[in-house]
């Protein structure tokens, strides 16, 4: 399978169908037989497996253990709380039959009709019914509270536009369920929790991201409130990349989760949910790669570095591998996980352009004249700049470099974001600058209504209204730029995905 | 929540109910709302993870890779291989519907009929046809081969009678599926994956296994020949491990999976899978655990070594919590995961019982006395057996024992298993060896007839044609105990679960 690069579209020909391809090109994941569902390929669960690794200790060293609850969810159980069925009831996959049998008219195997479900099953959309139904025979007492519980898991909605990564019917995740004594301290654990996020975007997928809380119209369906880290893509657009959500008491309530608190009176227990997906992939991609492919982040690049050889004769080849034996170990004891290409059924040109698509962070190649010279060429895929180094001391350059990388395509991402933040004061304004994509910090005034308009008319919603401050003046009062009305801060809109 | 140790029914009593209380008592897993469906708590799923941790690096050192297929099949991919549909058509659980509605009449939430999906949809049982009509668009020629890919998943079959972990309707797992250029590749690797299967049972769950192939009435459905590990439970019974399959070109036939050879020619790809599951966390908990709750080998025991403190006043805790931190430190220094139990509302008594429902390895008990002699209390689960040791080397020593308690369960379940099997040469005296439990070396006919007839009369199945030898004689000729027919060598006749 050759990797036909040149014809890769050109981010600025078309953002849409450059990202598309080159999820398939760089071997990341691609469509399935099942409609809205992905395979994802080895070198994206990969990248993946690092993520998951990373987030996973993150959550345990904030004290959240892993648990697994089923994968079905009876249909009565998503009614028991309004807004949830009503946000999750349009996407659901139904189980229905639990049996097969041969067709009486030969036509291979048909749905057996005596083998219908008294109550039907839905696949898990999110699993909040289901868990607090089962946390309410682990709570008594506040002795058996918190519960700080996360799953790693499949979720399924039925989604009628899907796109890889981005928006799939089965997508991987993982959703934390905690259960607390006091509404401050799930308050405070959903906080705790969206800033894990925001460390991990920021710190190992090089991405930064907007933390701050959705209006009540953009809230997860069952909660009270609901936290989010929004990252910028390359075309401006916004793509919500973790929530976490207070819960309240709403399904203890719903689900009648009751405890005996120190004052030995019963309550309802208070909960949050958060949760990342494999949607992170798609965030990653876009916010790094470039038209020549992939850029990935070295704190998650399965193959940090690569090494191809370049050599006349078999000969010559047998003393490239020899010296680069000696590299590869060095690299490996620091840390650094590294791929030595010496296949001799590929060509080097083919090489290069295969691990620059998958975005493999370092390259180095050796060749006869460096063989004698006792010199490697470096090439760093996010600049692609080239520069022949001694190979004394290569190692220690190279684990230099990746940190380098790393902080660079981070820096780059945030300039980029930083320099399309900007603030309006009018609806005109408004209107014109959100063709242009980018963050847009305005004044609204606080009602779903002036919200649902505004996505109307331009197709533009509220990231969120963020904690921090990003220019001069946000976080002052101010008057809707739609109603006129007050406003006590300006809020981030953006178009998203 | 107490422990209510005095509960746990004797496994002279009753091993099954033994079992089953002991599953729940020791907090590993619960059944849920849904039927046949579990919720593995905390405490089982870290063993779990410990488990998923060392399979996958022996995956990954056998040079396989990870990916991710669809949850759902569709309905018409199972039925293209014939014994296959026929293996999994009883026990499907099928999507029928995609969305759910208001019910008009106000009864909640109602299937949408209008959200009939044209073709139903299997969540999988297993995924050989999902994942072959995908290899179809890998492969092209021998260049492509092999692929070496294993997926973590849960997988759903509609089991009538469940029992948590031995035998649920949804279950986690891995699943193994390569493909090969040749046949003797393909066999090679079936093999290859037992092995890995063989070491992991003895080394990391210290449960000794028996290898072997399975009679045909006992094949994977669609395989050409299915490898098993088998253990034997304290109660006489075997239990089947972890399988790996040789498929031949089933799967390629039906999926018409074909590739270039390297003389050119179009040949069918041949295949293998494997899978073990958390079914693995019964043969664990089976082989090792006594009447007084698990027995859980270090290797994967989430906690190894526990800590608790006995004193008389705060100022007698605090002297003991700073005299436990150095040892807390040097065990974790060493690689030993420990708890240091200081909570102060619960009695000794309460924690003493509590790990040992919950397995831990190894209990240092540290009191008044102990601090001023320097010493520490040991007490090692396996045998129950306790000391009191000077605290200097303290570390070096638990890290010692934790290893002689590894290999000791690991000779003891030999031992009662190499006790328990038997060799038989009449029908009449084998039903009456069946009924004692273990393993019964038997002449057989090879035919499924007499294979289906001995499980008929005596509820035993042919666990498997072992590899190794067990008794004098076992791989010598002779006549089948039913038939008299010729037989090629003996072969292992158990109950199972």
């Amino acid at each position: 399978m050759a990797v036909e690069l040149k014809d890769l579209t050109k981010r600025s020909e078309n953002y849409s169908q450059w990202y598309n391809e080159l999820v398939v090109k760089s071997d990341l994941a691609e469509q399935s037989a099942v409609r809205g569902c992905m395979v994802i390929k080895p070198y994206g669960y990969a990248i993946w497996e690092k993520m998951q690794q990373q987030l996973d200790r993150m959550f345990k060293e904030t004290g959240h253990v892993n648990a697994y609850f089923p994968l079905l969810i009876p249909k009565s159980f998503l009614s028991r709380e309004a807004e949830h069925v009503e946000g999750f009831a349009k996407e659901c996959a139904v189980v229905t039959h639990y049996r097969l049998k041969n067709d009486p008219n030969g036509g291979g195997v048909v749905v057996d009709p005596e083998a219908k479900l008294e109550e039907e099953l839905i696949i898990r959309p999110t699993s909040e019914t289901i868990i607090w139904n089962t946390y309410k025979n682990w709570i008594n007492s506040y002795r058996d509270l918190p519960i700080l519980v996360n799953q790693w898991a499949n979720v399924f909605r039925w989604e009628m536009r899907t796109r890889l990564f981005l928006r799939t019917a089965e997508f991987l995740w993982q959703e934390g369920h905690t259960a607390h004594a006091t509404r401050e301290e799930a308050e405070e654990e959903a906080v705790r929790m969206l800033n894990v996020y925001g460390d991990f975007a920021e710190k190992y997928m090089a991405v930064p991201v907007i933390k701050g809380v959705k209006s009540a119209n953009e809230r997860f369906a069952g909660a009270l409130n609901t936290y989010t880290i929004e990252a910028m893509m390359q075309d401006g657009k916004a793509l919500q990349s973790g929530t976490s959500h207070f819960l309240g008491q709403n399904f203890a309530k719903a689900f009648n989760v009751q405890f005996v608190n120190k004052d030995n009176q019963l309550e309802y227990v208070w909960a949050t949910s958060w949760g990342v997906s494999t949607r992170l992939m798609g965030a990653l991609i876009m916010t790094h790669s470039d038209d020549n492919g992939l850029v990935l982040p070295p704190h998650l690049a399965p193959i940090q570095v690569v090494i191809v050889p370049i050599y006349k004769s078999q000969e010559q080849l047998h003393q490239i591998d020899e010296k680069v034996a000696g590299i590869v170990a060095r690299l490996k004891d620091l840390g650094i996980s590294v791929k030595y290409d010496n296949a001799d059924n590929k060509r080097p040109g083919f090489k290069f352009a295969d691990y620059e698509v998958k975005g493999v962070p370092v390259r180095l190649v050796m060749g006869g004249r460096d063989l004698e010279n006792n010199t490697i060429e470096v090439m760093r895929r996010d600049t692609l700049e080239k520069e022949t180094r001694t190979c004394d001391g290569i190692e220690q350059y190279v684990k230099d470099l990746l940190e380098d990388i790393q902080a660079n395509i981070y820096q780059k991402a945030l300039n980029y974001r930083n320099a399309r933040i900007t603030s309006v004061d009018t609806y005109d304004e408004f209107k014109e600058r959100i063709e242009e994509g980018g963050f847009i910090l305005a004044h609204w005034d606080g009602t779903t209504e002036t919200e649902l308009r505004i996505k109307e008319e331009t197709k533009a919603t509220i990231r969120c209204i963020p904690f921090d401050t990003f220019l001069p003046g946000d976080k002052e009062p101010g008057k809707c730029m739609v109603t006129g009305k007050p406003s006590p801060c300006r809020v981030i809109f953006a178009r998203s995905y």
